[in-house]
């Protein structure tokens, strides 16, 4: 049977509907349902996607039978208007516009007014009574035909133009009268004729039938493969074409068109929202020639046409349950839609709309939540700089951890510290972190970076902080020195006031205004709905206690991750970590780990009592311990150039020698996959047992107050059963020992992170040992891929991105055929061996949508993530049980 | 049912078997199997492992049952023996031994002459009319008992027996007199009464319950607790004991004792080779105060005894159809076995033994090839000090690398190319080495390094290069300034011979003497039999011609890798290398490829033409670019120490300035992990066109000239199918184009390396591009456990060892729970893809005898190994199949 290649529309009915999306692409579709619904829309067809395809594989041809269902829809469409397609008398002018199923930047722009030639230009001047209308048609109509369907420059033509508008001495285009007019015309079809060496086509089907085939061939042009590439649009959907009887807003003052919003697209008010201008046509609203007026100014202009549309928009609102983003026209009083597609919003509008509708029963909770993009939260959730605020832009960097900051620029992390302890605001600037600078990062508002990408150590770290990062602003140059950078012939020093915005990677001189994040009233019922459909818990990734708080405003259940290693940068610690590291006996280890205990016990005080009553997770010490100590390559510089000074300096170079031998001692050439995590914990037990002393110690106590604690102690990177069981048997020795002293109760448990392929191929074995695992994905991707992410990021990732090797950084969204597979091997493996093993994830994963839907179908118990992505969490879980039911 | 704890053996039946080896022990059955087939045994009886068992469980209690069993055994013992244990006018006496199914050091020794007290003996002088022999074996029993049974100190019994020889002015134990010999006794039994503080015990009930006992205490000691771990053998086995009628050799010249090998055990010669003393007991042969004299000499001093040996040896070896370890004591003329146990032997005898059994028709070929040991071979085949030199060690590191090798000192790589380069045999001493001294290591005849285990970088490219090499020694201190290294107060200065023992570790001072190995006659017909049992074929691991050649006359059945990057290290490659790295533009990289290409096409076609008519896998370059340029901390240093010393520098300082900021682009945290393999073919994809061009003009050119090439071309680190799409593409366009220019046919198979967690895992992607599999099990051990194999072993993993956590160092011995499961995985899916997918291994692993089996069971299609392990491979592959069919 042959296809159905035309789909028509008008009189109330149309052979379409929304539901043919795909196949007429989403203007048809609209069209079709408006005209259904009984919206009033020109009459006029569509011509399906798959007939492009078909198009596009014949080598660019029409199928067979699509050039005689084109005439009869066309002889339908004449007799509906009472016009003639190329009928001078009447002629039937036509828009021919594209239209796929997913809204597509480099497909064919619109064809206004097609249909008109020399003779039927006339019939035009005899139907409407007006000339200049029907000239100023005729221009526009070869302009745009010979622009988009012939291919000539745009500008050629508008040259052409303002030189009228300079002959005739008038300012705009709609001053231009009827002689001169035809005259442009008549340099048009000049212009024409010269480039392409042949006559402007005068025959109307020669011209809706070039006009169709540009839209096909517009479905593979370079720029629409690349987007259809870039955003996972299948090749093979083609694009729809609509052929629309043309009305004109341009009819005088009784005529206009205009674009709006069934309720605020930036703050989602329901209030009716947008554009218009009288004796238009549809470009002129958007090109910014003339100034449009505020939608509400049409009900005093023109009240019958304001009255028309405001019943044509809630119609259309309550029949599609979602805000519109409509096109109208007004032809002589008379009202006629041209497009109606769900409106664009912001993340905040999107919530209030959302919770709106749900209270207006145009859609339930379910709806409503599917109606939010997880990831859009995140740009309501931090401070940001005030949108109408004007800043100079002195660098732009990667936006590498959301937010705003302001603050005085410090170059060491020292000083950032003693800053911020005077009470000052700081931004530390440094040519890349280490884990030597945490301190500092934690003391500065926002970090920005001259190296480095979204995956480097400030940006993991600003992220895990939360805290305002601009990461690789290759642009400045940083002189840890002088204390400044440079900029271009800009200096900045140390003190000098500067703000940074993480969420576009700006870095602006002075001080920007912020505005500061809140948690709307809509944003806590919303939220507090995802709560309700969600399987997977939302945990976070918290090391101190005001993340935790913070992070439990958003929501969080539970701290799914507390790193220990991060508390040992702190001034007054690391002189004893380093004591420590380097002890030459067991005695010496043993002080320094003495003058710790107090403080370790102090930090999980602080973050049980933030996390009370629900589950915290905390890791012991994972990092190889080198890092921290300071660097060999400076230490050897700097004992170089004492020893060729010859100054008499022995006691210095003998105490360099000393640290040289005991850095070298530590040195790893692959510290990622190096002595660190529980093997540390296995060849220096006493550092674990330090740790594990100071948590129960600090459980046991709230328990004696009336507190409830959970602790969840977290071995890291185990990857043979044997490593959990050895150090296990420790911790239980420890911790039933405290709890013994303290003579109270305290249910504990003890498990494992799986970030090693083996630990996740043996994981039947290690859920002998393990009460519950939680995926390190960050770990995991490195080993599964072999990349070393930090330089992955700076070497190859971009390459792998640019040419499409890989289809995401899979360091931001876990690779679901690789880590995950191995991820989904290690929660069957583990609950084959105890069932009911609790499950989570605490990689920068565990904030990401689509990994977060992945999480959900493996069955994962929790995902835990930072702070400020707890709520996007919340969210995209919710959508994860919703989208897969 | 009562157990049945005691087996009975005498007057040619025995209640037990060769079979019953894990009941009875290897001791026990013998016996039992001995006195079955009517060779002359002294009768006896064998109390089961088992009751050792049960003994031990019940806090060392014997079970119910047992001592009755002992008495009904001992009265059937005196019965035939027409003696009487513990009978003054006829003592029985026994020796008591322990026997476990494996044999095994901490095991109690032998008691023998047990059933002595003062009225027996007398009962012993007036059977044998012997009072010197009586008292003599009196006083040994009490030794043996004191020491063994009461754990009294050998040593106070050897003072006090030296003390008597001295009060008698005689030299040798043999010349006490039966006076002498009284009174030793009363001292003996004067010092058990001054330790113990009780009196020595004269009821041989009362002797033979204490020994029993003994022996099955000896059982926990922690010798052989220990012992068991180590060699995995269950603790719930344990010993039995034999109790058994004295014969004795000691009864003067008409007497005698010895042991023998039913065959040379060291070089595998059919000639029946022991020693024997007269007038002598069983532990008077090994003591080595009396020299004992060649079994050869028995026939002429007492040809009787000689024949009844001759006709026993024959048999028992016939029986057991092996080499047989035996012991025996002649009493009057009359021949007793005491043991027959199979004969440990050389890999040599292994070999010749097996090959002339099945020449006898003793064993057919298939058990000839499982008599020999895989491991055992590699002795053989390297180069080895003489055994009988004499050498002076003066250090000991790490056998990292069989052989033995002799040359000169010399302390950088490239002094070994230049000395190498006159003629001179060196060897290569560092610190440690790294890959820029890959030259100078093959240009050595051995190296020697201070640091880094038996996964060091030099003990890995030695093993690759099947070269010589001692690691870790850390008692060198090397000096690369001074060209010399300290071993305490000596010093090795350049040019100083040395020779190194790889197979033992030891550091010889001058040159040892060493003997070249060879393909025994023996050798070529045993391997050339496992050819016809293996499944799996062998290919080997060689960058070179002459590794190639080796290779092939060991056996290799093709390349399985072929390494390219050691071919850029040589001395006049480097500097183009270099170039390359560092090139600014496309121009200048191609100009220092241009250099490379002529050279990469010899390397090629030498290599082709060592393997011809075999097939060739080439892996494209691997390592991270970094490793071809010079160190950043020494740079950093020398430019530190030029600054500061201020001297007019200026070319330098901008030359080292300039390099540092290069070397710093490529420097990477985790090189393991980084910019390497596939990653660098895609970001920088001239190299590997270089190099495939130049693999394809060899093959082409040799084509034409009649040889038979097979190239295989290798993608090193894919972990995304993507990868291999990209580089095969531009690996066909290349190699098709040179074929077809060169106008000849040439097959070739593109493949790829998997050798991370991912590739394993999406391997039926892969396959879909792949034509082949290998294996690279050291990357992939290195990140499926995340352990950087250069850390791990100089930081962690002797501990894991040491404390039991890993069972072997993964690296050497293939983990099959967790990366064996990853090839397991990779192997099934890939051939879901492609069923004909041929899979292959190339790590080191490939020449490890229990890897083998592994890579056979998981149905691999071939190994690859360095050289010298290739027999290894061949033997190992045979057993592989015979095992498991």
């Amino acid at each position: 049977m042959k296809k159905k290649f035309v789909y028509f529309f008008g009189q109330g009915k149309a052979e379409g509907n929304a539901k043919m999306k795909d196949l007429l692409g989403g203007k048809g579709a609209g069209l079709a349902e408006m005209t259904n619904i009984g919206v009033p829309v020109p009459p006029g067809f569509t011509i399906t996607t798959e007939t492009c395809i078909l198009y596009n594989q014949a080598g660019k041809n029409f199928p067979d039978g699509l050039e005689d269902d084109i005439r009869s829809n066309m002889a339908k469409l004449e007799e509906i208007m009472e016009k003639g397609f190329g009928y001078p008398g009447n002629p039937l002018l036509v828009s021919v516009r594209s239209g796929a199923a997913a809204s597509m930047p480099g497909m064919m722009d619109t064809v206004l007014n097609l249909g008109l030639n020399d003779e039927t230009v006339q019939g035009l001047v005899e139907k409407t009574g007006n000339e200049r209308f029907a000239y100023d048609a005729y221009r526009r109509f070869i302009q745009m035909f010979s622009d988009i369907v012939l291919g000539l420059e745009h500008a050629d033509f508008e040259r052409l133009l303002e030189k009228m508008k300079e002959e005739e001495g008038v300012k705009f285009d709609s001053e231009l009268n009827r002689r001169a007019l035809q005259d442009l015309v008549r340099r048009y079809k000049g212009r024409v004729r010269k480039v392409t060496g042949a006559d402007f086509p005068t025959d109307p089907w020669q011209q809706l039938t070039a006009a169709i085939k540009s839209v096909f061939d517009s479905w593979e042009t370079p720029r629409a493969v690349t987007y259809r590439k870039m955003n996972n649009i299948p090749h093979d959907m083609g694009t729809g074409v609509n052929v629309q009887t043309m009305v004109f807003g341009n009819m005088g003052e009784t005529s206009g068109t205009g674009v709006a919003f069934t309720r605020n697209p930036s703050t989602g008010k329901k209030q009716f929202y947008g554009e218009y201008l009288l004796d238009a046509q549809g470009e002129d609203v958007v090109a910014g020639i003339r100034t449009p007026h505020p939608i509400l100014q049409l009900k005093e202009e023109m009240p019958d046409a304001y009255d028309q549309l405001v019943e044509v928009y809630q119609r259309l609102e309550q029949h599609y349950r979602d805000m519109q983003d409509i096109e109208f026209t007004i032809e002589n009083h008379k009202l006629f839609m041209l497009q109606t597609r769900t409106g664009k919003r912001t993340a905040k509008s999107a919530v209030k709309i959302a919770v709106d509708m749900e209270q207006e029963g145009l859609i339930d909770k379910r709806e409503a939540i599917l109606r939010v993009e997880p990831a859009t939260l995140d740009q309501l959730l931090h401070p940001h700089i005030d949108p109408e605020a004007k800043v100079d832009v002195i660098a732009k960097g990667l936006a590498a951890s959301p937010g705003a900051a302001a603050g005085q620029a410090v170059f060491t992390a020292d000083d950032a510290c003693d800053w911020a302890a005077e009470g000052k605001k700081v931004v530390l600037v440094r040519s890349e972190t280490s884990p030597e600078d945490i301190h500092g990062m934690y003391a500065a508002e926002g970090i920005l970076t001259a190296r480095g990408g979204m995956t480097s150590h400030a940006a993991v770290v600003a992220r895990g902080m939360g805290k305002c990062c601009v990461a690789g602003c290759e642009a400045i140059k940083v002189n840890e020195e002088t204390r400044s950078f440079k900029v271009g012939d800009l200096t900045i020093s140390e003190g000098d006031m500067i703000t940074l915005d993480g969420t576009t990677g700006r870095v602006i001189l002075g001080e920007a205004p912020t505005i500061e994040s809140e948690m709307t009233e809509e944003m806590v019922t919303f939220l507090s709905w995802t709560d309700d459909f969600r399987k997977l818990k939302v945990r976070t990734n918290a090391d101190t206690p005001e993340d935790a708080k913070k992070a439990r405003n958003f929501g969080a259940q539970g701290i799914g991750l507390c790193r220990t290693e991060h508390m040992f940068f702190g001034e007054e610690r690391l002189p004893h970590m380093q004591a420590m590291i380097v002890a030459k006996d067991k005695k010496a280890r043993e002080n320094a780990l003495a003058k710790l205990l107090p403080m370790q016990k102090e930090d999980f005080r602080g973050i049980f009592l933030a996390m009370e009553g629900l589950p915290v997770t905390i890791r012991l010490l994972d990092p190889p311990l080198h890092e921290f100590l300071p660097n060999h390559e400076e230490l050897s510089v700097e004992l170089a150039e004492l020893k060729v000074k010859g100054e008499n300096n022995p006691d210095r170079i003998k105490e360099l020698e000393e640290i040289i031998h005991q850095v070298e001692g530590l040195r790893e050439s692959n510290p990622m996959l190096g002595h660190r995590g529980c093997r540390l914990g296995i060849t220096m037990p006493e550092v674990y047992e330090m740790q594990v002393q100071a948590i129960f110690e600090a459980a046991t106590e709230l328990v004696r107050d009336g507190y409830v604690v959970e602790p969840e102690v977290m071995v890291p990177l185990v990857g043979h059963v044997n490593e959990l069981k050895v150090i296990k048997k420790q911790i239980v020795k420890i911790a039933d020992e405290v709890i013994a002293n303290a003579k109270v109760d305290l249910n504990y448990s003890i498990g494992t992170m799986i970030e090693l392929p083996r630990a996740a191929i043996t994981a039947d074995e290690i859920a002998g040992e393990a009460e519950f695992f939680s995926f390190g994905t960050n770990d995991l991707t490195q080993t599964t891929f072999g990349f070393s992410r930090d330089d992955a990021e700076g070497k190859f990732l971009g390459d792998y991105l640019d040419q499409g090797i890989l289809p995401a950084n899979p360091f931001q969204q876990l690779d679901q055929t690789g880590v995950g597979e191995l991820i989904q091997i290690g929660v069957t493996r583990g609950r084959s061996t105890r069932p009911d093993l609790k499950v989570g994830i605490c990689g920068e994963h565990g904030g990401d949508p689509s990994s977060i839907e992945f999480c959900h179908l493996v069955g994962l118990n929790y995902v835990s993530c930072s702070p400020f992505r707890v709520p996007i969490a919340r969210l995209a879980a919710a959508h994860a049980r919703l989208k897969n039911e």
